[in-house]
C-alpha cells in the first residue's frame, strides 16, 4: 500500500475572529471548537503533522486586502501581532511539533512557505478545518487542489457566519471534487 | 514628472550573519554597515520606505532548504526567531514605520507579502543591499526586474564572502540591465 502522509490544516481559530466580542468574529467559529479539538487529538494521537494558519496585519494596514483597508483604516483592526487577539485560542494552542503559518491573505497557500514544508514532510492529502468557509477555507481547498493535494473538508470543524452560507460553499466545493465529512466519519476512514 | 516611488531594501543584516562569530557569518557583511547606514539615513531624511528583509528557520529545519538541511541538522543552526542571532544588527535597528519582511528561502520576493507592500507603497523604483550577493542579494534582483521594478544595487552597502564573488555578480547583475552603484553616487542621482 502507498505510504500517504495528511497534515492537518487549522485556518484563522484566532480570539479576534472566534471569540463573541472580537473584532471580526465569524458567528459559527466558536460552536466548531470541540470538534476540531477532536480531530486535533486524533492528529496528535496519530503523530501527523498539524499546522495552525493564522492571520496577521500590520498595525499600519500596509498589508490589508484592499476591499478591507478602509474599515481597517477606521478601526476595525484585528489579528496584530503581539495582541491578544491575534493569538490562537486556548483550546487550540499549539504543542511543540505543530506548525505556525502567518499569512496575509486568504489561502494558506499564498505567500507562504505552507507548500514547501508540506512537501517536505512528504504530505499528499490535508483536512482542512477553521474560519471562514466563504473566504480563507475556500481559497485554501482551492489552492490545495491546484498544488495536488487530496483535499478533505472536515465540515462540522468548519464555520461561517451563516449555516446558508457554509452549506453553499460546500456544495460547490464537492463539486471540484473535494471530500466533505465530519470529523467523525474522517477518522472512520482511516 | 512622473512620480516614481523608491523603496530601499535591506537583506539579511542579522546578527548571526553579520557578526565574526556569527554561525552564517559572510566576511565581507560587516565592513558594508556604516554605508547601509548612510543609504537608511538618506532614506529616512526623504521619509520613504525602507523594507528590512530577514531569515527566519524554524529550529526542526523544516523549513531550511534542502541544499543547508544536513549542516542545520547537524547543528549549524541559526536564524532562529527569538533568539539574538536572529535580531538585525543594532546599527540597522528598523525604525518605526519601517518594514521587516520574513523569508525562508533566498529571494526577498518568494512566498513573501513584499510586491504587494511595495504596489500599496506605490514603489516601482528598488534599491537593494545588504548580503550575500551569490544568493539573496541576486535573487532578489532578478525577482525584482520580472515583477518590473527599476532596481538599483548599492554596490558598497552590499557584500560576498570575498571581493571576487562581488565583482563577478555585479558584473552579471550589470548584464541584465541593473544599475549598480555606490549610496554616494546614488544619493547624488537623486
Amino acid at each position: 500500500m502507498e505510504y500517504k502522509q495528511t497534515a492537518l490544516i487549522i485556518i484563522d481559530m484566532q480570539n479576534d475572529i472566534v471569540l463573541p466580542d472580537g473584532p471580526a468574529c465569524v458567528r459559527g467559529a466558536l460552536a466548531t471548537v470541540p470538534t476540531i479539538v477532536e480531530a486535533l487529538t486524533y492528529f496528535r494521537n496519530n503523530r501527523r503533522p498539524v499546522f495552525h494558519v493564522v492571520r496577521e496585519y500590520r498595525e499600519d494596514g500596509s498589508d490589508v486586502e484592499i476591499t478591507r483597508l478602509e474599515k481597517f483604516r477606521q478601526g476595525k483592526k484585528y489579528a496584530l501581532p503581539g495582541t491578544p487577539g491575534c493569538e490562537i485560542i486556548k483550546e487550540l494552542a499549539p504543542a511543540p511539533g505543530e506548525y505556525r503559518i502567518v499569512k496575509n491573505r486568504f489561502s494558506a497557500f499564498m505567500n507562504t512557505e505552507l507548500d514547501f514544508m508540506l512537501r517536505r514532510l512528504d504530505v499528499t492529502q490535508i483536512a482542512v478545518c477553521g474560519t471562514q468557509y466563504p473566504n480563507c477555507v475556500r481559497t485554501t481547498v482551492f489552492d490545495g487542489v491546484c498544488y495536488g493535494y487530496a483535499v478533505t473538508v472536515l465540515t462540522d470543524a468548519t464555520s461561517a457566519a451563516s449555516d446558508a452560507v457554509a452549506q453553499a460553499n460546500i456544495a460547490d466545493i464537492k463539486n471540484i471534487g473535494v471530500t466533505c465529512c465530519t470529523v467523525r466519519e474522517y477518522i472512520g476512514k482511516q
